[in-house]
């Protein structure tokens, strides 16, 4: 399957999208790095040593950046973004350390998953002091509504969770459903990083309208397309986390589409192998050889791009600036993953 | 073993003290309820049914009684206080809810726990919920110190279950290190909550400390009362619960002493039944027996009685009133537990 989402030249121009974001959040970011190591810091040995352990795994910390890059939007900042996105990363981290209990996951971020190393139980207590601290940082500030929001944002995440978990296995599940959960569990904290950070910097109503709406659709993108890597991605070649969603029964997009367009005999395959664990790669490649001829994969790129260009166009609504196209060639990016 | 902390003129004085708390605060604790109903509801029908099975499970919520009652101590309040209630008995329960998890605990307040009926997933996620939702209603109050008290609260919780977590087992865990572990996962609670109530009726700074070191002294007499029920408590006689911290090897005050004082072949029994979860009920009795003849029972509940002394004391610093005595008889009702 090939797809062309992008012309050339828009490639060339958005393929380094996260180079560049990184490079011009750098400063930010390592005090943004600072005050996250000096806030895992504990007598218990074990917290640090696991909190660490995930955090410095090496993700792209794409979610803190938003932040810090909302924040050189409007003026001058309070200083607060350096507290927000450092809030914002401690509670990623809590949600993958507890999504890795709840899905029983093996690997993470390409090493064993801290709850292999230090077990589920350490990992949801961790995930607890993580979320603990993210609120005490967020309390320095003494800004009550980025608290508000990024509160909110917490509780969620957490009821998105526990849709997609009600959701897991269940064959109804129809695209409307999907978009709920990925709007709670992944896109509401891109949302609330986004807006807080703008809130820095001094945003207006408007401003910050713009920036929610920026970074709930840049999150929508982020999930769907995070869904088809999950089956190989747009090249339809398979990693080494393809299938985990299958395997786990999560009713993601391209799943959807497939047992509402596939055949009777195709619908019975997907079936069979959603939420079996048994699930193999002989039974999987012929599943997302039936993703790729219901045309599944490319739907739900097309909706991941969908929200890539609704999070382009509410930067419209913001002054021009570098930082604002940067943000822009972000929601591009994120599309590029799937390649 | 019979043990006399209480005379009985002082016996009969404080054997109502929780009914009289109960009446007390009922007014307030009516809208506490209200509200903890309204906050446990969602689109996604497991979290309420979660969150108000645990709830409504018929704990004694001596938590929220307690902030509703220090509201009541300093004159008129500003209302907050049903906020800081509700929140409290939220992150207690979040906190029950991940501990079973964590402990792998099958009841919970006389019912199959939660995680028996709806899965440990479902109690790590729901658990976050009513974190968030804690978060949030402790922002509608706008004020930012009962916040940060109560976040800083929510960390020291986590981090000193993973504290106890990681001395499980741990036979050289000293009493210094004991009394870490539940000043931070239970007696930071109480400290928290009888300081916000007593912030939503303007408490000084004197009387703002009395009331942290009431909640912290009564925490620490609570978790201590609790830890020798686990062994049959003061009558030694053991009910359905008994022996669940012998099992998961939680290195208790009672077993500290029992394997500091006891004879070699009675350190030799512990060892080999804690953390089994196959210790029978005839070597529980004769583990009970040792904590018995080494004074550990006994001299446990001497500290919890320091405690819940320190605790009355500590309401010296606050003006006279009904309600204060109240509390100073809540104190002296927490030992009567034990019997």
């Amino acid at each position: 399957m090939v797809l062309t989402l992008l012309s050339e030249t828009e490639s060339t121009s958005v393929e380094t999208a996260l180079d560049r974001l990184v490079s011009f959040t750098k400063n930010d970011m390592d005090k943004v790095n600072s005050l996250i190591l000096s806030r895992t810091d504990s007598h218990v040995e074990i917290v640090p040593k696991l909190a660490n352990y995930l955090i410095e795994a090496g993700g792209k910390r794409l979610r803190p950046m938003l932040t810090v890059a909302a924040a050189n939007l409007f003026g001058p900042t309070n200083g607060n973004e350096i507290f927000y996105a450092a809030a914002v990363e401690f509670m990623h981290n809590a949600t993958l350390l507890h999504d890795d209990v709840v899905d029983e996951s093996n690997m993470r971020r390409g090493k064993p998953a801290a709850r292999i190393v230090w077990g589920n139980q350490a990992s949801v207590l961790v995930g607890d002091f993580l979320l603990g601290q993210a609120f005490l940082m967020m309390v320095e500030t003494r800004d009550l509504d980025a608290l508000g929001i990024l509160s909110k944002a917490a509780t969620i995440i957490a009821e998105g969770e526990v849709f997609q978990l009600v959701k897991t296995g269940d064959l109804s599940t129809g695209a409307e459903e999907y978009d709920q959960v990925i709007r709670a569990k992944t896109a509401a904290l891109f949302e609330a990083a986004s807006e807080v950070g703008a809130m820095a910097s001094g945003a207006n109503d408007v401003e910050r309208a713009a920036m929610r709406t920026y970074g709930m659709e840049l999150g929508r993108a982020f999930q769907l397309v995070d869904d088809v890597l999950d089956y190989g991605g747009g090249s339809g070649s398979l990693g080494k986390n393809t299938g985990d969603d299958l395997r786990e029964g999560k009713m993601t997009l391209p799943i959807i589409i497939a047992l509402k367009d596939g055949s009777k005999a195709e619908q019975d395959l997907i079936k069979s192998a959603l939420g079996n664990q048994d699930t193999d790669d002989k039974t999987l490649q012929s599943i997302v050889a039936i993703l790729e001829k219901t045309g599944a994969l490319q739907h739900t790129l097309a909706e991941a791009e969908k929200c890539a260009s609704a999070a382009e166009n509410a930067l419209q609504a913001i002054a021009k600036s570098p930082t604002r196209d940067l943000l822009g060639d972000i929601a591009q990016f994120c599309l590029l993953r799937a390649y």
